[in-house]
């Protein structure tokens, strides 16, 4: 008892001091993001100039150039490109698909789209009996006499009982990643798989698959909810019904891509890093806004913030645009493998990849030092409406940072629209409200600037 | 100190077997809300079928139908009407503004609206020159000899920096409730205010204005914030310029109209009252999905998941669909005043009227006690992403029973994307996330089985 009592004692005597310097620094920051922000308009540009922008393609280098001259522009301290070698996949022409001959729905024409790195069928398309399953162990239990020769539809949907909508992705994602694979082990054709969302609509939803050494590749693609809820229906009544789709998409020789790394010169560690990074590439189908150009923007934005606000940071801050965590993870990869041979001290990284959504908070790798001292810096976060610190993680491209014993932090925005609109054509600057990314920026902005400032 | 630690050991002997039954039941409520929820449909039923229902339209009786019958429907053991006479502003033909013969805009149209409760302009309209003021003080400054035959243009904007944007609300709508009776102090022959928005765009907001007793009636109308810094920014320059508008609203003899009411009986306390609610009337522009549909079939929702989940209230839970919030409070006044004459004891009031978007938390006129019993709650809701429980307020219909000794409280979404929406064209149903609305469904059901369960 007597402890807890010295230490609160230390904190009061010591807290006010630092947390006023940090309080009025942070109302700073939240002003320029809100009324002098530019995150906004990097994403207009971004996502209406440059558009969707899949690892490989012009749009993806288009991306990669503007990141690099919009940094300089900024006057950052260095501004450089990272070569890393991409997977270059291609859709090729629109995807057709539909029942064959149904008792019910006739020659009912469905809603679909490739899965990214999923072979094509080619003009003659795929055709078969069609077999809903919920999950793996189903495969299993129908085994090959039931699946051989045929299409298998993973219609297993999000469970909306979880309130954080990401872990109803993670509830059902395996689906559209390893359904091919899965299937292919018992002699399937095709899978066709509902779309990864939280809402009922006729879009969509695309992503990557991985498909395992140890089975040949079949082709694998997403169908609407709607289209999905109509099949399975269908399917009660009518089970020996037969479903035919077409794909052009193919998987092309990897190309040369870059992660774009900006700068600002660490004043007392110059060679001790804070990460802050979003993805660059995207998927093809929507402007891919808020996966992930609202966290590109950001992160650029917490630099062009602390610069305008003329913080000279402790450490060395670098924005970070990785190239292809959509379908590879190979820029995410490469810049952690860099850092290791270049010996780099990375303190801390954070990313933003969960679209550019009111900030509720941030999530973390850290232990419980480091939980610790988020706690302490929540009451200056609070009254931005940042609650939540609760949960765990950090980021994709920032992952393969962990193993050298960097901090992952995340950005955690509220997340209840976020799978209406991933990996679709609904990915759209439209749907991206400006106050709520300027808030997300300012989040980042004042988390990095505590952690450079007070350390971890 | 002893009695803090007898408090602790007390609260932790007492709280983990009712927590549990807490917990389990407010899982049990979500779950309900979240995957067989139904307040999705009923706002598409009231925005999309009736749409916008300003009171004495109408669309307003077809509302209080609706909600009327829809109770009825759920089994709700009492359903009837209260009787009110409200205010019937009427619109008319579509609003016309141009600037007059500038040397730069030429006659360049603007887009308005007549704020709600204004007098029309008739067929003649208004021309004069127009002065650009920010504040009451500014009128006061300029006096007579600057205003009179004029029309006065309020153009403070939102302040931006304020995070929760009722706020910068707050600090701007005073332009629009009292600026025609301000102006009118001065001879001004009419009123132009900068819409009460968070962002920029071409869409006019109205809402309601009070005309002071002791000032002549002028016109007033509401321009996008788009026309409103096109015309400052000419104003700069040509600071003689005229404006023209023309406006056909008027205010037509009162209507009798309706607040709607439906009960579920106490089982222990049937006659001790928790009210929930929203106001059924809206603004003729949109279709007044998040102003206030969203509050409306929440309330009935609370009711609805209550019986579906068969729990038995203690208190009698009452929703009420509240009439004429918008332009005149008569709803909101004449429930409290039935309430004191029946000498009927209100423990609590929740009202949702800041749109149907994620919920935060929940602000009460609570004292201390009441907050700290809401943070003795907060361990079982903040599993749901409710952790705001800091912001003083409840309801503007629930508020006349403030001084009956009720305690108030009012649901907080995320205000980020409201005043994009708020009073125009653009509050329509589309703009509502299924999954935003049930939750707030569920965090007010919650909220009042707590009261309902555990008192205040």
């Amino acid at each position: 008892m007597k402890y807890i009592f010295i230490s609160l004692l230390l904190l009061i005597a010591n807290y006010p001091a630092q947390s006023q310097s940090d309080e009025a620094m942070i109302r700073k920051i939240y002003n320029q993001a809100l009324t002098k922000g530019e995150s906004y308009e990097m994403l207009d540009y971004l996502s209406n100039e440059i558009g969707g922008r899949l690892s490989g393609s012009p749009q993806a280098a288009a991306a990669v150039e503007w990141s690099r001259q919009k940094m300089i522009a900024y006057g950052f301290d260095t501004v450089y490109l990272q070569e890393v070698m991409v997977p270059h996949w291609v859709r090729g022409k629109q995807e057709v698909a539909h029942v064959v001959n149904s008792k019910r729905l006739g020659n009912m024409d469905m809603t679909i789209c490739a899965i990214g790195n999923s072979i094509g069928t080619g003009a003659q398309g795929v055709q078969g009996k069609i077999v809903e399953v919920k999950d793996f162990e189903s495969l299993e239990k129908l085994g090959k006499k039931n699946l051989e020769g045929k299409i298998v539809f993973f219609n297993r949907p999000f469970d909306q009982t979880q309130i954080h909508t990401f872990k109803a992705y993670g509830g059902a994602v395996d689906q559209r990643v390893y359904g091919a694979s899965e299937a292919a082990k018992y002699g399937a054709i095709g899978v066709v798989v509902r779309s990864m969302a939280s809402n009922i609509d006729d879009v969509p939803h695309t992503g990557t698959l991985r498909y395992s050494d140890e089975q040949p590749k079949i082709p694998a693609v997403a169908i609407s909810t709607i289209d999905a809820e109509t099949l399975s229906q269908a399917l009660e009544m009518e089970s020996d019904m037969e479903f035919y789709f077409e794909t052009h998409c193919e998987m092309l020789p990897d190309v040369l891509s870059y992660n774009v790394i900006g700068e600002l010169k660490g004043s007392t560690k110059p060679n001790e890093y804070i990460v802050v990074g979003g993805h660059l590439d995207s998927w093809d189908l929507g402007d891919g806004s808020h996966d992930d150009g609202a966290g590109c923007v950001q992160s650029i934005e917490v630099l062009r913030i602390m610069k305008e606000l003329n913080y000279k940071p402790n450490h060395t801050i670098r924005a970070v645009m990785f190239m292809n965590e959509e379908n590879g993870m190979r820029g995410g990869n490469k810049y952690a493998e860099i850092a290791k041979e270049k010996g780099e001290t990375h303190v801390a990284a954070l990313e933003s990849d969960s679209g550019g959504f009111t900030p509720r908070g941030f999530r973390t790798t850290g232990g419980d030092e480091v939980k610790q001292q988020l706690k302490a810096w929540s009451v200056l976060l609070e009254p931005y409406g940042l609650h939540d610190f609760s949960q765990p993680g950090g980021g994709a491209d920032i992952g393969p940072l962990a193993e050298q014993g960097t901090v992952l932090f995340g950005l955690q925005p509220d997340s209840q629209r976020y799978f209406n609109y991933h990996h679709t054509t609904s990915d759209t600057f439209d749907k991206v409200n400006k106050r709520e990314l300027e808030l997300g920026a300012a989040a980042m902005t004042s988390l990095v600037y505590l952690i450079d400032k007070n350390g971890l």
